[in-house]
């Protein structure tokens, strides 16, 4: 894969990712819609078979890359010889010199919580001990230009809804848009760009239409991310795991609102919240759980 | 269990399902606030560990039971000898009569989109071939009255947030409300209701603060409920099959508003939206991914 070209926004014109619908309305009369596509996608690690993610269908080497990866399947030092995508028969395989078998991990599995976070491998601690999360600093004025600056992109999520949006960002500008019938995936297609393109995770912030909760904050750090934004709410777990790894936690942005609950000693509030100006409806509607 | 008393609702004043935390606000002020809890449930059934799920922690029995049931790992007429749950370990033990033994489905799993829809086991469209639901009728006085009564209900959402509801309704009244951390659980936990006390599905409504994905319909017609109404919207894929197996699928309902993509035969619309009031602040925030 060639590096992207930067930002990397959505594309909601992209006919393989929504449908027209057609039904009716509350008062009979016919209606039509779009509705976001949702396709299984079996990731492979060489010879073995890892999983069948529920998908969008769009960036399938990067889902790939990233889910393997936030798995702990990919060591930042692997060399992927290959990611073959197949989509008539709905796989990708990615393909590394290392010799590598995960059966047993494969075995032990948790079904997350948070919006369709779907599953993780093994220990869900695992990674985190002994982690240390870089000391950046994080503007409120950064936060507020890119939850403004996000919600009004045009995006899958604007054009049909039902979506969830992960977003890569650099001080207040939007690197990496990804979006996915599962958030998991979206946060998943990130950490594949991120591993397939070398990109330094340090000076970045994680932003999601979704809750955070203990799968979120657990692959932002281990993604080594030291800043999580969201518009949504926390679960305890995912406050109390963000505490113990030092992790920037900031959830229920809305206007000029938001809600810091840990990694306090980041965050430099360099803009009176009075002189920001509300959310339109439209980004009104993004919250999610 | 005995048999429970309905309407079986939410007790957001249950100290076990939040915790009150504490941060700042946008203005550097301390705030606190209630998150809800996020805790792993391993799922155990007879001898062999199935999955451990991220719930919030009520209802761990009728997860277990609705979870293997949904999963096929439960049949109809299996003769459930005992569901030993124990908060020490967070396990859950189902035993049978029948003796298990799942290994290979447990092999291929499926991370499913949705919000928060986790895992499923083996081939998702299994047992829904030949598969017919009730031709019962559904009116939309009935699913304004209950989007009205949910939406207003005392819950964990209201109190907290960042948590997903599911109700199984008859004609206009809420009879099982559940809440959790992963969608997938709410309706998990109503599948083991309706298993462990025999209650018939074919006259009920299922109701889902999310979105109406491949996994939301395929466990309502699993579970023979015909009729899924949803706040939010819908996937491609979740309205295919709806339309396949001819369950009736109504969506986006906010107000007088809603949409039916699949299963019009079953709706009656008889009465003039118009005469419905407009939702309050707090429902309206209550449409999520």
């Amino acid at each position: 894969m060639i590096a992207p070209e930067f930002p990397l926004l959505p594309d909601p014109s992209d006919p393989r990712l929504t449908r027209r619908v057609t039904g009716t309305d509350q008062t009979g009369a016919e209606t039509e819609l779009s509705v976001v596509e949702e396709r299984p996608l079996t990731i492979y690690l060489n010879r073995q078979e890892i999983v069948t993610a529920m998908t969008i269908g769009d960036y399938p080497e990067y889902l790939a890359l990233g889910f393997l990866r936030n798995q702990g399947m990919l060591r930042p030092d692997d060399v992927v010889t290959a990611v073959d995508y197949d989509d008539e028969i709905e796989t990708v395989v990615v393909r590394t010199e290392r010799e590598t078998s995960y059966e047993e991990k494969v075995q032990k599995k948790t079904r997350t919580s948070g919006c369709a976070v779907g599953t993780v491998f093994g220990d869900m601690m695992e990674g985190l001990e002994g982690l240390v999360l870089p000391q950046t600093q994080v503007r409120s004025s950064w936060l507020y230009k890119l939850a403004r600056e996000i919600n009004t992109t045009p995006s899958l999520y604007l054009e049909a809804g039902a979506i969830h949006g992960t977003v890569l960002c650099q001080q207040d500008r939007p690197l990496v848009y990804m979006e996915d019938v599962g958030r998991h995936n979206a946060v998943d297609k990130i950490a594949g760009v991120l591993f397939r393109h070398d990109i330094p995770a340090d000076d970045k912030i994680l932003y999601t239409t979704g809750r955070l909760t203990s799968e979120m904050v657990i692959k932002t750090a281990l993604m080594g991310i030291p800043v999580l934004a969201s518009r949504s709410g926390f679960t305890a777990w995912g406050v109390e795991i963000a505490r113990q790894v030092g992790l920037t936690c900031i959830g229920r942005m809305r206007g000029q609102r938001f809600v810091c609950l840990s990694g306090e000693d980041r965050l430099l509030r360099d803009v009176d919240p009075a002189s920001v100006p509300d959310e339109d409806r439209k980004a009104r509607r993004k919250a999610s759980a």
